[in-house]
């Protein structure tokens, strides 16, 4: 399992996998608050779901937060995501090219280690997101995400390989399963993309069906899984305590 | 997932996945010792491994002894085993008509409330333990283990249907994993066992690469799961409590 770079360096020493926390508050005193609740949870990294954040279409209240938000969860890389409501995220009054914007703003302030932008949007999108984060030496995510179903295994090889080629120094994919036999193919498919890629990956099967690979992704390639801290972004996050104790034990087994 | 029957009525209420010790003594007085430490991790069932057992060609002795081990693990039912040399037992100076004989004589008592039995014995031998398991209300698991490499999942389902041909009440494939591919192997085969068969099934995926498979194993159709009471007998076997942690974490993770 390849692990994350954050400024050329493995986050969190190399750890695998990753704990990531996600902060869903819509304001900014809402989003402290939860950086509290966070913070004592431990995680690796943070992701800041800012899809929920009020002011998302201003790029200062949006960078200004980011600073407050890493001065509260010191030392903690930010995993900084606009998800769109088409992938699961919430729906905002603001068009694509002033979310460009707001990443590019993000980037150039050094408010992030992480950026995570979505393989669905217009390839000048993409393309600015990936120049502005690299010219910034921030990393960038590139990631699909299906609430609906878990497409076969070729398709999701698939996207795992776009992410690649479109630049992503991450490729995630997130699926949900509607039997036990989708996780199996979003495991194997992980399983067979880290053979293949030589970028690290994030991958997960929703929902309670897939929490199992939320547990033992690791073991197949996946190298950060998301936990609840204060609240859930995703369904079958369980809380950070709960995920890290679980992968320990599954660890344990599994090198005893 | 389908529950393993115990003269008619589901295991221990039905729990899933029922965790199995096995005992491995050479005597009698070894054997005694183990139950007591078996019967403190309290497992739901336990596997008398007789290929240890150094009296195993005196039918009187065998059966004797099973009733001493019942007597020392009240209400637990008990699997008897003989493991062949090929497939990962210990060599024995018996003939296999012996050990036909020795099984007839363990269910002719009833002191057993399963037997496991390897698909590969002569046919007239399997066909022998069959009947002499089903007229004393015996059950069978027919058994295949492999413990050089994980066959292709198509062989892997094959032997599922054999077991199931052969007469088996159960169906038992536990197979040595080389990478983590073939842990997925194992797992995709057996949830496809399960949903075409109707007989319960367990499976494993062996040694600490195969951890997981003892851990999430009952999410993919196998309802029973090998734990160390005393002593292991095969590679991969964890303490039965780390076991049980480890599947009621699982557990809570999917259901919660």
């Amino acid at each position: 399992v390849k692990p994350i770079s954050i400024r050329g360096k493995p986050a969190a020493g190399g750890k695998l996998p990753l704990l990531c926390a996600p902060l869903v508050g819509a304001t900014r005193e809402a989003l402290l608050e939860e950086a509290a609740a966070v913070r004592a949870a431990a995680p690796d990294v943070f992701e800041w779901r800012v899809d929920f954040f009020r002011d998302l279409g201003d790029a200062k209240a949006v960078v200004e937060t980011a600073q407050a938000l890493r001065r509260a969860l010191p030392g903690l890389p930010l995993l900084f995501t606009r998800r769109s409501a088409a992938e699961g995220g919430q729906r905002i009054g603001v068009t694509e090219g002033t979310v460009v914007e707001v990443y590019a703003a993000v980037c150039a302030a050094g408010a992030a280690e992480l950026v995570d932008y979505e393989m669905s949007n217009p390839p000048e999108h993409m393309k600015a997101v990936r120049e502005a984060s690299r010219r910034h030496g921030v990393g960038l995510v590139c990631s699909y995400h299906n609430f609906q179903e878990t497409p076969p295994e070729a398709e999701l090889a698939a996207r795992f390989r776009r992410a690649r080629e479109l630049g992503g120094d991450v490729a995630k994919v997130a699926v949900m399963p509607r039997s036990q036999g989708d996780v199996i193919t979003l495991l194997s498919a992980t399983l067979q993309a880290s053979q293949q890629l030589d970028i690290p990956l994030i991958s997960m099967s929703m929902g309670a069906l897939g929490a199992l690979s939320r547990i033992a992704g690791f073991a197949f390639g996946s190298a950060l899984s998301f936990g609840v801290g204060a609240g859930a972004a995703a369904p079958g996050q369980k809380p950070i305590g709960e995920l890290r104790s679980a992968i320990e034990i599954t660890r344990k087994a599994m090198h005893g």
